[in-house]
């Protein structure tokens, strides 16, 4: 499988540090479902649902991503995509979950799991305790996990497979143009913090602890949706 | 004068709360050279300068209210303001400093003033130290302060002033429509946290004074403007 | 069993929100085996470790509320309590873990159980998102559930339990006293936030729940001691 | 003047990078007055109170700094210095502002100074948009600052200046010793994070231009205490 990781360095250190988390995460069982159908309706409602939560604290990430941005690049791509994530990401779940009957208030309010709530925390104090970098490391292995998977499942898709949308989301140009975007800000924001070669500057191995351990926990992510959450 | 202020209990309590200092601030010699047009050139050049830097760190406060929001609402409202602020408000200041031939690089590097710093700085303060309230409540005063001074200046204005653009964008419809929805949102947000009468809520004395602090460094912005900084 | 609680109403009203998650936690088989010394040592080990990662987290979250502070009270309580943190309970933990062969520097840069980083991680994020009452309801189940549990294990002690050394730490008096210091001043921080009658403030069901979930990551933590982290 | 300024590359380059205003501030009118004694004591008691404040949130800043810190010493560290804050410098002030009748409820709720409001708050942004290393350039000009200032007025000291006390506080080796422990902590915390020489870093510029500021904002502390607030 080809996996171009959008032309960047940095992203491409930060994968390969992840090793067989990382293929355990974008090719993970439920990924696979998704592509040839086989994903049981009652598990893609889950992670829909849970998806909600996850997308509002997500929010909340790249909103502290603003707060936390020293360029003005980083500003308006961070506040580009909570305006994104708001108006455009969220309402689509939005109007899924309406036709199966569920109001975007009970989405709001509905029992977060565990899973979700790990994941999320881990993301919002990687903003609290660090800099700008370390949030955008926690925050990457969604962004371009997200993007690989799309273009996976488009590849793999079968025909009669129920959920072509939720692949064209990610798969779109939109989405694609979305990750090179941001890996090229990261990129930016690696050199201007970390010099002219980052992959070698002396953060990089906790940068590539940060996503490595976000990797595992979108990886459990998808295991909830499949499963049922663990607690 | 008039003085609406958008019908809500919560924000009429604070501007009383501010006394002689709510009309220091909005009635400004500076806002009075905007409406007659008296404003020396160099006046309105420094204040757009500082105030592109205070746009700035104004939407790392409103993405802070995303961070911080607890409801629906208040998080579509912050994200919205983000997105407005970025987008469009900033833009503008761009546009009207490139005609002066000042490039949006040099406005995010310019030197920043005392008053914006101190400004700035409290603000993101109330919103590391507090809740959602305490940190809507210090950036109250900007946001209705510029309401009231829109519909003032539109009042005011003289056929020959050269700040009519600036007086159109603060008396607009989309500008006071904003005034009102986030003075809906404060009684929503202030009701959630405070019980159904806010006005007697045990913390209403500490967002007075917060609001009261944050009036008296809009009113120190304006002078600024008008007169250099003082440091 | 007779549950004091530190003779207050906020706590009282937390504590029976939790429902039976409550005594699931104080009374877990974790708790019982220290007790009676049935714990294996393997388990408590597992648990010291953890623990110690647990209390660096913890320091933080106190240091937090040194942050979030709003009175001289809650400031001095909570900078004691990062000190007593720092230079006494991780002390106890670094010269029980050196007997066993551990140094510090290992301690601290163990691998961390997913239990570990998704309680600590909510208990930040808790502070950030809210006011010093939401950070502080976050940190209350261990502040108290140790006090309950310290005098539960003493009272339950099998005279030839290994884990005296622990079971006399939390029942001491210089922990009793601190959790009726904390929860004084939870009594008055929640005067000053909620009103005369904070049990019946618009707040309390969300402090409640926050509460309630850092039950349960309490009851987790021992899960994770006794049989091995889950993930 | 010898300015041994504790031996490190790292703040000495810092101090190079104020200029002028590194002298201006160690070297203040103020400074001079507490060491010949010709200081109005209408001066200092307005330092005193308003340092007083400052202490208040100079010991928030520091706990973020726990919150922020990476390693067992940053935490050590950072931990024993808000508890040395809490329990030490501030009751040195209440002490002596009791002895001219001002209790410490009235001290922490005097009326807080533009200049103090203004300094602290840039130092707890540092904290909440930049990582440790951001906030402890912040806090460096008032530790060294005040490390400097003590051993040049212990050696200009008349023998009648009724500032002895100040004097001895903070040229005693106690506060001498802190400031070597930060002062090699700085190194420590900018190799881990800048690489082998941090001087050459690419963030040096952006961390100079942040003491450079906090040193001018000392400078306008002393010349409040000296001349009163400006605003």
């Amino acid at each position: 499988m080809n996996k171009p990781f959008y032309n960047s360095p940095v992203l491409t250190t930060w994968r390969q540090a992840a090793g067989q988390d990382w293929p355990a995460y974008v090719e993970h069982d439920f990924v696979k479902g998704l592509a040839d159908g086989t994903l049981p309706a009652e598990a893609f409602q889950r992670y829909l649902i849970q998806d909600y939560i996850f997308l509002v604290h997500f929010t909340r990430a790249w909103a502290m991503a603003v707060v936390k941005s020293e360029s003005l690049e980083e500003m308006k791509i961070a506040a580009a995509t909570v305006d994104a994530l708001v108006n455009q990401e969220m309402q689509l779940h939005v109007q899924t979950c309406l036709k199966a009957g569920i109001s975007e208030e009970q989405l709001y309010s509905a029992a977060e799991a565990i899973e979700n709530l790990t994941y999320t925390r881990f993301v919002m104090d990687a903003g609290l305790s660090g800099d700008f970098l370390d949030l955008i490391t926690a925050l990457s292995p969604c962004v371009f996990g997200y993007g690989e998977i799309g273009l996976l499942t488009q590849r793999l898709a079968q025909a009669d497979t129920p959920y072509q949308e939720w692949i064209d989301t990610y798969s779109s140009e939109d989405y694609q143009n979305l990750c090179f975007t941001v890996a090229e800000m990261i990129e930016n924001s690696c050199k201007a913090r970390l010099g002219d070669d980052p992959v070698k500057s002396v953060r990089m191995p906790a940068l590539c602890k940060r996503f490595h351990t976000a990797t595992k926990l979108e990886a459990s992510f998808w295991e909830m949706g499949l499963k049922g959450s663990k607690w």
